[in-house]
């Protein structure tokens, strides 16, 4: 229980102004930062400075992703177990919008940032909320994408992986897909009461590091469905949905970024993991 | 049967501009005209020019409100039944986005253009939508407003004003208020399937040619709920809502413009009066 | 404009007591009538005592479909119309739940009833709305469809059906799919605001006078997702969607019913075609 | 971090046959058990055999609530610090549908159970879900609630309350009221990523021990104004809503069932509370 939830995904994309515009004109995301050849956006309901950091590469994919710790202590206790094993990258002075983070990769490459020290979003005047519970006005512009919900990568080995967030990071498993041979080829992780903070499936291909999409969350089904509309205005590719998933009951599309990266919406209505020892479903 | 439907509405506000950035940058809608003091506006769906003529003036209020005709015959039809009574004014040429009108008022004094020629809108290049049955590229801007709904007026004598629609016009009464001493109090008119396409209320006060509102609808009862989230954000009063009318079955919000128009936004769900001997509800 | 709307439609079913415990218990609908062996169902928001004749026959299918006229004149003006045609197949006693009725066929043989008598729907007290607006309680069972919307056919020559439509009955065609080659393979057509009443697409068997689906209408988006949640529950076989009609716009789900009919729930949202003279889409 | 959830609420009825009535026909609740006077409830989503308990009494009211710790552990943890204090009231055999309880009263003299050995939901063959991820088949019966929510209390001493449920349980405060006087006069506590688990206000009789409504979640607003149409159909009470609080955010609509307990129904969109260091809000 070390880790509090995702807090942010960097993906990179070779088409930096044009997915800029994607994630601001279509998603309704917010510029909250910028640093380098990468631009800092949040959703409106995101409580951190960022939680999206799109970097300038020549091709798409992942950067990283980073999960908050719930105090201090619990990011050293991750550390400390961390330490030493190959999986280990060290500390990092953090980034624009967050604190001295450790880095470190998982059994297939993927590279995670675990910091705890962050960045409390402080909207400027014409972005104040008009409740105080909320991170920022409501922006009424495009998709409206509520906050960051989960990601999703490709792994060759999926055992290995899910074993590595098990047992270094204390993540929980709350769905996966066993194959008649026993391979396992797909997991649903969570540190939360969402039914997900990241899923990885098999990549058939061997390829490792690799990045399926990245999940933003809307208030409703309904606004998926007005989502739809909206990518197909604005000539977005729509991959396919919205549909809803038998795994995890999750209402989602996925359309394409200008950058080449796929991109979710979803809605997962009232549905949370509440059970502290709720048993994996085998799909 | 001669009138098709509510074509628009004009009104008028002392704050030309403000009441304008309400309208487009909050309800979502299109300027699509302007002569004179005149701007002319329009929902995604409208598939005429326009259904909102905003005029500057001194105070708020209704301009007028315009029927279509079914046909230049049925538009022939009305003018001849009207032709000699006191509630005949006279044919104009039109408006920017219409052609020839027989202006008219009822018993309590509100203009009425009955009009058959008009002009189809025609989206620019950028508002094309990407559906063929579609009239204009759905926004993604503030509240959507879909079309217009319909209006809402007061009037001194529901009872006259009722006999004029009904017996000059052809609309049909679907519900109404009257009360014990056997006064009428409300009125609901339809020349569609929709459930009304204007409304008057009694005006206690005995002013006659009153505006108590104008009526845009959104596709969904989740749509109202989250405009009263955008009205919330950007300052607009909200009066009442969103809520359920039990007359008409209305799902519906009241919100002030700048100019001091109230402005409704709704959505009735699938409810239709599909009965060609529909029996008025009375309430 | 003599025909206000489609009344009902009449389906044919090899299992009976099965078919109707889908409708009954899966759609929300009500049992109106029994007679011989037919069973009469109507949706809550159905004005009429029945809107669907499910009747037992060894094979699935279309029995009728019936239109209702807007008054006695009106459906006088057709028969006279079709009077001596080689569609005209005569009066009837009517109904269970309707007056006398003019039968006819179209060009592919579908039996079309006329009608204007009928039985406006009387609840029995514990099916007695809270609304005086109406037609009977919210069944709050099953998928709660609203009310019969359209049905769709299949016919072999689309050409010579739309002509029979517009000329002898007086229906409007708001879509249409023309082929390259010019060959007309789908209509869609209406006599209300509703975008349409029933459609025909092209058979490409050859065989005439055959029903693609009998489809009702819900109050929302959200209630056509959960319908799909409901028929996976119940075992009914979805055929396609959740999605969305680029024609006309419409929000859908097919399924089975047990009988092996095709069933339709739509939501159209907002969406009406209220211009007098609009434009057919050809896709 | 300590406990794990809300497991269920204890409400006292003095019609004990209606409130069931109203639990299963019209909030669409399932009986999972019988056991004396207390009749055992459950909603399609709640993975514990129950989460309302339904007791025969005198008048209505709270019989207790209870909290699922993480484990066996953290359950000793808990007990061990309420050990010896006043508010500890000692180990119980538990229930027909949990183990074990340790049973303590806030200062306001609210019972509550601490347990964590509970039965996982079996449905019976004609309840079992079609998906494996879900507990219960969804109803299609009234309101069809879908998990207890929260529940909220009226408590004499904001403070010592917030004070005891932080300090002996280890909950967290993610919202309050506190008058200009510096007089608390409202919390919302919780263990989870929901906003909260249960809340109390102040009573301002001075009356202890009370309950002011138990809540379940729906799945969309969209049911929540479902709900409101199923309550008026049946003839329940409406007190107030749907509306949406300014505390929270939450959409909600509020009721009594016929033994004379306020029930609520509410959906919360997408909002999560994910910060592990929430700031809790004044109100």
């Amino acid at each position: 229980m070390d880790m509090a939830h995702l807090g942010h995904v960097e993906i990179l994309t070779p088409k930096l102004e044009e997915s800029l515009r994607f994630f601001i004109d279509v998603l309704g995301m917010t510029q909250s930062g910028v640093e380098g050849d990468s631009v800092y956006l949040r959703a409106w309901d995101d409580y951190e400075r960022h939680s999206l950091k799109l970097t300038a590469a020549k091709q798409p994919g992942l950067g990283h992703m980073a999960l908050r710790a719930r105090s201090p202590q619990a990011l050293q206790r991750r550390v400390d177990a961390l330490g030493g094993t190959e999986f280990a990258l060290g500390w990092t002075d953090g980034d624009l919008c967050h604190g001295p983070a450790f880095l470190c990769r998982d059994p297939d490459g993927h590279h995670i940032e675990l910091y705890y020290e962050t960045q409390w979003y402080e909207p400027p005047g014409p972005l104040r909320p008009a409740l105080k519970n909320q991170a920022q006005r409501f922006p009424a512009r495009g998709c409206n994408v509520r906050r960051l919900d989960h990601w999703n990568g490709l792994a060759v080995d999926i055992k290995a992986n899910r074993e590595f967030f098990e047992n270094y990071l204390g993540l929980r498993l709350t769905e996966q897909i066993v194959l008649d041979s026993g391979i396992e080829a797909g997991m649903w992780m969570t540190c939360t009461n969402k039914t997900y903070d990241f899923a990885y499936a098999r990549d058939a291909t061997g390829t490792k590091g690799r990045l399926h999409h990245v999940t933003y969350a809307l208030n409703s089904r309904e606004e998926v469905l007005l989502a739809a509309d909206i990518f197909l205005e604005n000539g977005i590719k729509i991959e396919t949905g919205p549909h809803k998933h038998a795994i995890q009951q999750t209402f989602f599309l996925y359309v394409y970024e200008p950058g080449g990266n796929r991109v979710e919406v979803v809605n997962a209505g009232a549905r949370l993991i509440l059970a502290p020892d709720w048993k994996p479903i085998r799909g």
